[in-house]
């Protein structure tokens, strides 16, 4: 069994940098605080003799060397950035826990034949620079680097740039690496695991995933002046297709979501009728027809709402994920895990992203997760117990060491 | 007559300072510009032998004497502050006819029993400080000047710093001065004059204004872990108060507004529902009952559309104007001005609030309007002809040497 007090000081200890304003964290990748935040995961893991590896994303790989020269490493990783208003263990906790699991095999002297990588993924909250998973990506061939380096903030600024002024711009070729599994433990980000009373979810599936950039142009006018009948309201527009994603999202319950995190009003002031008005639609859901079905929709609705309005109307996919089902060896690991450790468990699909579902792409591998208090994420407020993460970090340790063979 | 060629050249050299993106300008309040234009203008006053007093609020009085030392002066002006993708002639064509009414004075000989004041208001747009007309409403005793000077800016920046850090903050107590009357010439705003094929707006009142901010508190949440049913979803209340603004604004047809120009989202990530949604809502008609009538509603549907969301919703009231009814006689002193020079008008109700209104409290006032091309303001393409500016500025002349008494 791992440390979960050390593990728990740890997740502690990190939280302390780019703390949030209610609790929680504000780490966005590639912030001063980011930068802060690596520094101190770089001197854990010199302390545990992991020698480090960065690649040309800014990814972090830690590396215990392994019996076997010949055997590709068993990579154990997640994201250490937040956020804007994050928690203090989304993406934390996988990358603490996997450095746990190292900690726990130096502490019992345990060695196995492939080496063991500890990941940091660059950029995986997506909240400073969309698409989220952005390192991984490209790590599995999704996206170019010359894409990811062009990425911009809502200040204009690049991911190249700010990869650079941070000081993380490693010189690996990125996805050069072989793997021969990929493990992440997470915590859930939702409801279930807590209200079935389970302390293990065994991840099978990940839901599908479209960011939806919609931009709307409507006619820049005095919002007094204007008589109802000459305004190109962009505005109104924008709230009949946000109506419009809820319907889609509610007719295709069981099993999907759509929302909008995102809006941007120019020039937001308010006696002007917006001229521009750009926000992201979200939609998720594991099926895959059924999620190309809804981004067809929402598309063609969105298209007859602005046109009523005379409102322009055009729409960029700026985030996407196929579904995925991830392997079922090293689910079985997982499961089996949890069984002879005897903590409760369940299948569970998990419904946010993650970079396991890149790293799918190019080798075998799953998750493990944990519940969350409410099911809340992307929230200062999220919290769990010391003793569940504790509990996955022991699952995680022994799928990891068999996996990787003793 | 005044000259139309020199208050065109000197509209063309104000709209320099504080360039937009698309031919307009952006010289919002109390920023660089606007301390830029500010001294433009005090250039020009000085040519023209005014002497200036200025304000706690920042507004600058550029006097003219008259021949009784005992005669309130006549004020005429307007503002020189600009949406943030304002157009080049909303408020300083008001500023710079009436500096051009006593450059033509001067070139006359003419001189009156009543001083002139050329005025340049404040904050007459409210776009960086809510409410607009901020400065003429301190003078009219509407706002006390701790209110105004407490008014913050999306940065959080307050009036009163501002003030003082462009080195406009003057010493004059606000509303000290008495008027013996007030003249404002300004764009329509709206497409009635130009439709209606007339040359002069004759302006006998002005529609009231409520500028309701709403804050919607729903829960910050994952937007692909959190199911449909656990949604706190302010993004949608939002949505839905939009539409409802919209159908009351079309119930309370002919007459009557409501829009929507300002949204803040937070946290603003594309995969978190919003936790706070800060939007304003802006009303207007010219009948009192239905202005008061149609806040009530929109204030009782918003609050049922966010309880049956289980969102949080609150309402401030920042700005608001009730219906303005002009001076009868400066009203005929306009109507018999254009009469006098031959070019067409007609009467005309004001859909854009103005420092007229506030100066109507304190002293007998009205304004004087042309068209503008399409009806299209608070818009970068803003246009009008030199014949049209030329127009008004021969009106607000006679209107206001008849008042000022030859
Ligand atoms: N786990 C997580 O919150 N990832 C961010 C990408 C997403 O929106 O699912
Ligand atoms: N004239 C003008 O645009 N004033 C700003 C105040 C308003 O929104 O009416």
């Amino acid at each position: 069994r791992i440390n979960p007090d050390r593990l728990w000081d740890s997740l502690m200890e990190m939280a302390k940098i780019g703390p949030g304003v209610a609790g929680g964290n504000n780490r966005q990748t590639l912030t001063d605080e980011d930068g802060e935040g690596r520094h101190l995961f770089k001197r854990w893991c010199d302390d545990a003799g992991l020698t480090m590896g960065v690649d040309k994303m800014g990814t972090m790989f830690m590396t215990l060397p392994g019996t076997d020269p010949a055997a590709l490493p068993v990579y154990v990783g997640s994201h250490l950035d937040t956020q804007p208003t994050g928690g203090k263990y989304d993406g934390v906790l996988g990358v603490l826990a996997a450095l746990e699991v190292v900690r726990s095999m130096n502490d019992l002297g345990i060695k196995t034949k492939h080496p063991i990588v500890v990941v940091n993924w660059a950029n995986e909250e997506g909240a400073r620079f969309a698409p989220a998973m952005l390192a991984s990506g490209v790590f599995a061939g999704v996206h170019t680097l010359d894409y990811a380096y062009g990425r911009k903030d809502l200040d204009g600024k690049t991911y190249g740039e700010e990869l650079k002024r941070i000081g993380w711009l490693g010189d690996e070729q990125v996805g050069a690496r072989k793997m021969h599994a990929y493990f992440e433990y997470h915590i859930e980000q939702g409801p279930i695991l807590e209200a079935e009373n389970k302390q293990i979810g065994v991840v099978t599936h990940c839901q599908g995933l479209w960011w939806l950039e919609f931009t709307l142009t409507g006619r820049e006018a005095h919002t007094g002046s204007t008589p109802m009948a000459m305004r190109v309201n962009a505005g109104l527009a924008m709230a009949r297709i946000f109506e419009m994603v809820q319907e889609v999202a509610m007719a295709n319950q069981p099993g999907a979501v759509g929302g909008v995190g995102q809006v941007k009003f120019s020039p937001n002031s308010r006696n002007v009728l917006p001229g521009k008005v750009v926000f992201t639609v979200d939609i998720r859901t594991p099926d895959q027809g059924k999620l190309d079905r809804m981004r067809a929709t929402i598309e063609e609705r969105a298209a007859a709402i602005a046109a009523d309005l005379g409102v322009g109307c055009s729409v960029e996919a700026v985030g996407h994920f196929d579904p995925v089902t991830f392997d079922p060896t090293l689910v079985g690991r997982v499961r089996s895990a949890a069984e002879k450790l005897g903590y409760s468990h369940m299948n569970i699909i998990s419904g946010a992203g993650h970079d396991a579902c890149w790293a799918a792409k190019v080798a075998p591998a799953t998750m493990v997760m944990c519940p969350c208090v409410g099911g809340l994420s992307h929230n200062e407020a999220e919290d769990i117990s010391k003793e569940w993460a504790g509990a996955g970090a022991d699952v995680l340790l022994h799928a990891v060491l068999e996996t990787a063979e003793i």
